[in-house]
């Protein structure tokens, strides 16, 4: 694993954990924690064996099967190619890079491939979440008319909060819209099976300095979109909306139902009305963990991804979101950021 | 009272409460009820004393004080021109009108009258907006920053539902956009006491026939905007919601705080997270009604509207909102047309 | 109508509004309010032609047909009985009486009488609690076994709040047991079909002294029960819960279902988990009122009480909650007081 | 460990965890998972080194420092006492044994002894039930006057889930108060300082016999009760309301305000009627986990609980909830079933 911060935690809680509650084809083994000042104690407390300072030795390391991208977005990329080039297995952690050209090498790299690559768009692994998909694949709320999608947090609501590289566009690619709008669109999706085609984005950096550098990044950006299935969404995206901590909540509106979940109740789903505690055996992932209505934390979804990957490593398979999901979204953030430079001009999506 | 459908039984009754639960400086006196076949069986049951087929007999006669207008919308702007002029006060439903031509002159015939006249968004007479208004202006919330405004109805949703008046450009102006888009804008500028600067607006009419005729207005509409006071906001109009009724929800995130409030809750208001109930002696209105935790419906707001209507009467104001204040709506509904209609061009309001 | 309080006003608003929401049989004229120094501003005020000082000149006058009783309990028993002696009709406020023996004489009065007679539990007309009667009485929640009653204010939470007949045994005959716990006694009976069969209960003043006399009553008593169709309850009501302002909550669990109502969101109703707002043309009382998705607010459940009891009138029948069911209510009321006296030994409900 | 089966998995769970979240100032070695026939694959899929069949050796070996309890509360009692007796901390799951008696002698070994012993009361150690007490100790609510609570399930409501040992008295001493109702006594002892001093309780068994056995423990029970604080509490602890998983609920309202808390949503808390999102860094536990809206599940409450354990042990303290805590709930089951035995005959706390 490449980098050891706050995502590093979450995934080495995963790895640790996946073996011990599913019952995987293949074990992982925790072999080295990669990062320029990274300690042992650090790595003995995460789980890790031992550790290394250069992600460039360690991608070409005879002992490493699968290596896991937990670093600042403009490193993404590097590591991902010369990892894939190397035939090592790929975790990426979301987005999938900073800039379009960025993402679509990558996703040229992990095409032909023989090893898996996947982002880490964690959501997709929430129980309810996969529930709502399959609700929308099978037709349970008819033909999705219109999106409604929010991914609001306030760390940034005050202008004494200091300066970190995800306030940096050189090493964040992008502000709320990379960092929390790259789910919310990813979600979007995913749940519709359908792309955005079109969008139409205003952005706004309310705090422009803050102690420990400048900000080049968005504080929120709000947008409205088509999806290629005909609906009507809108997004907002917002590092400044007081009193919300980790506030995604999406809304699908279809000719004979809806959908509704929000983030903060993680384990409930909302079908045309109706709160659904996602914590039966028959739920996605459940039958492993415990009995109904004992609720799992946001830490499980990165169980589950663990889980689904080492089982598409074992399968020879990319399992979703592969890279290709990430350069869809990644599509449409760079399509969001042209669209919002120049004031909401309506800015389609690439399509290649 | 030129009209009795939905919208004459909602204003009938609160003519017939007002003077009951508040101290009225004028006692109203329901003289008559216009329609081109109402029946005196419908005036008894909604309490005016005769009736008349020809508006514009009645907008003159001299027993006549006030004309309440709950026609559709192409026809405001004659009735309430000539009401105007012929020195009668007037309340008109909501939008002001189909055009902004049309506002504009309404505006104009109202501003030098010595006559009172009010436009009906009856939502600023929900207790717990009148509060939230009255938070924001003290600056509880300090700078508003983000407002996600939604109205959310699903008469529309199935095919099946009989084409009507609302569903006719030429009758109504606009689809879902005028009818209940007009209601958010209106919060948003009242709330905030900003005015939105400009839009950028998709729009949909998902069923194009129905029983009876073909639909020329939108099904739904989503906006971005800026306000003038610099706050980001998206707005979301719909008729096709599947499951939500009557679903009007607005967001303030402002730099010390977040308010929030949802019409199937009226008597509630989120202030920073906290629930709310709107019903003690000292919340706007309710000294007048029943002890703390005893609900008020829908059918308050218009109850509010005449208390405030005829104190404005007597005291020779023109209580908010205005005709101007409508007009000011009727801005925002034109740009977002214009918008829509160019797929999402940013468009400036129009400012005189 | 005798008392012009609160309830007085509640009472006047719907005398005044049913005729003009519903088609009702018969047209009521509000003739008379009586109290003891009512001025004819008062009466004006809330919609009555002309004021009386004593009850007792009132209930026999040849131009009254029926008699309200707005007044304190202890009243309740020699009007009604005059009043139906007289062969008027009688809407008597709720509980039926201070004491089990007033009650059953009163009902005895009621019994052969031709005249209606009814109490006036009013939330029985809340349209969700009729729908919810509805969905039980067709087994849609299988068997009831467990019913879970409560009803918090908390106006008396304070040590400050002034005496009133309301803390007076004499007068009241109980506190929050008779005042609100009687409103969800008759909801679990009427829900339910079945009757409280025995209790054991306790109860508490905490404030014993007040400014302006000494509390003689409780403020908060909680009880469990048995139900004749064989469930188990729990019911607590309480003025001193802090925070509380109306909150009557009950919830219903069967052996196929669930249902869940809250005073404080009077227009939704959980069915077995599923947020149903009670607001469809074919939804109890729902066809005279507005479209989908406008709330009714508590006033509205005095408005179908005068529908149902000017219906009944004219049926020659008793709408329910008759005096006999308003006495099954106070039997209960009777021994819980018995068992909180005991200290919570089990008493059994009195069966004649 | 004693037992692997679903407390089994949660306590293995945690004893994996725990290091890794905290510092905690042992290392704990998962030595021998004990079972009758378990399997060295469920030993190694729960993360034990080693297997054994018989407590009875396990409980003094000198490679054992700890013994985690997870058996039917039957053999609670053998298992602790000869744990303690040969020197070894001891976790015992809840409730603390079968019987008053059990309970008594539990807690007379732990006493005396040099090692740690604490009863699994997790619940304890949920971030938002540590703030409510935290605030309850600070006096921000005032004094508590009434507690509500409840632990509602339904996993029992339909006749044909089979007989487990769970069903019977012989094993598991009660079925829905010992299983359930024991967290909520706890948390209501815990969270007011107080203890139940007496109770009136009434209880049922819905479905006597099942696939597999006759049930000879209750399914549901309600009971009142009177804190040592002078509070009024009810409890309802059930197997068959119906919809509800994991319900668990307890409020507190005291003079200065009030206290929610529901397990379905273990990361909020109600204070005075706001919800807190208890994710903050400063909040309990909070620091070694995640950001601010990222939520816990169930199972951190485990790993909360070894960290506490622990740290104890390392201390040479008992930490809450000791084995005296434990006999304190055991007091008041005991009364309980008593009281319910005699149909709410009022039963007072056993005190010594």
């Amino acid at each position: 694993m490449i980098g050891h911060a706050f995502m590093g935690a979450a995934h080495s809680h995963a790895w640790r954990t996946a073996a011990h509650v599913f019952d995987l084809p293949l074990r992982p083994v925790m072999a080295v924690l990669c990062g320029r000042s990274v300690t042992s104690a650090t790595a003995e407390r995460l789980g890790w064996k031992t550790v290394a300072s250069d992600w460039q030795d360690v991608v070409t390391r005879d002992d490493i099967d699968l290596v896991d991208i937990c670093v600042p977005g403009y490193l993404h990329e590097p590591i991902a190619v010369a990892a894939l080039g190397a035939g090592k297995h790929v975790l990426s952690e979301k987005p999938l890079a900073n800039t379009l050209a960025e993402a679509s090498r990558m996703a040229a790299a992990a095409g032909p491939a023989d090893a898996t690559a996947m982002v880490g768009f964690n959501y997709r692994r929430v129980p309810a979440i996969v529930r709502a998909r399959t609700l929308v694949a099978s037709g349970r709320i008819g033909d999705v008319r219109e999106v409604r999608a929010s991914y609001l947090q306030d760390w940034l609501a005050g202008p004494s909060a200091p300066w970190t590289w995800r306030m940096s566009a050189d090493q964040a690619g992008s502000g709320a819209l990379g960092d929390i709008g790259s789910h919310i669109i990813d979600l979007a999706q995913y749940l519709t099976g359908s792309l955005v085609s079109g969008v139409s984005a205003i952005s706004e950096t309310f705090t422009k300095e803050r102690p420990g550098g400048t900000v080049s990044v968005d504080d929120a950006v709000a947008f409205t979109a088509r999806l290629s299935g005909g609906a009507l969404a809108t997004f907002e995206a917002s590092r400044v909306a007081t009193g919300r901590k980790n506030g995604l909540s999406i809304e699908l509106y279809g000719t004979e139902g809806s959908l509704a979940f929000d983030l903060e109740r993680l384990n409930e789903l909302r079908v045309s009305g109706q709160r659904v505690l996602v914590t039966e055996p028959d739920d996605p992932y459940l039958d492993a963990w415990w009995p109904p209505g004992h609720v799992l934390g946001w830490d499980a979804t990165f169980v589950h991804q663990v889980r689904d990957l080492v089982t598409g490593i074992a399968d020879g398979t990319d399992p979703a979101p592969t890279f290709a999901d990430g350069l869809a979204v990644q599509r449409v953030l760079d399509a969001v950021a042209r669209s919002a430079s120049n004031e909401a001009v309506w800015t389609a999506t690439a399509t290649s």
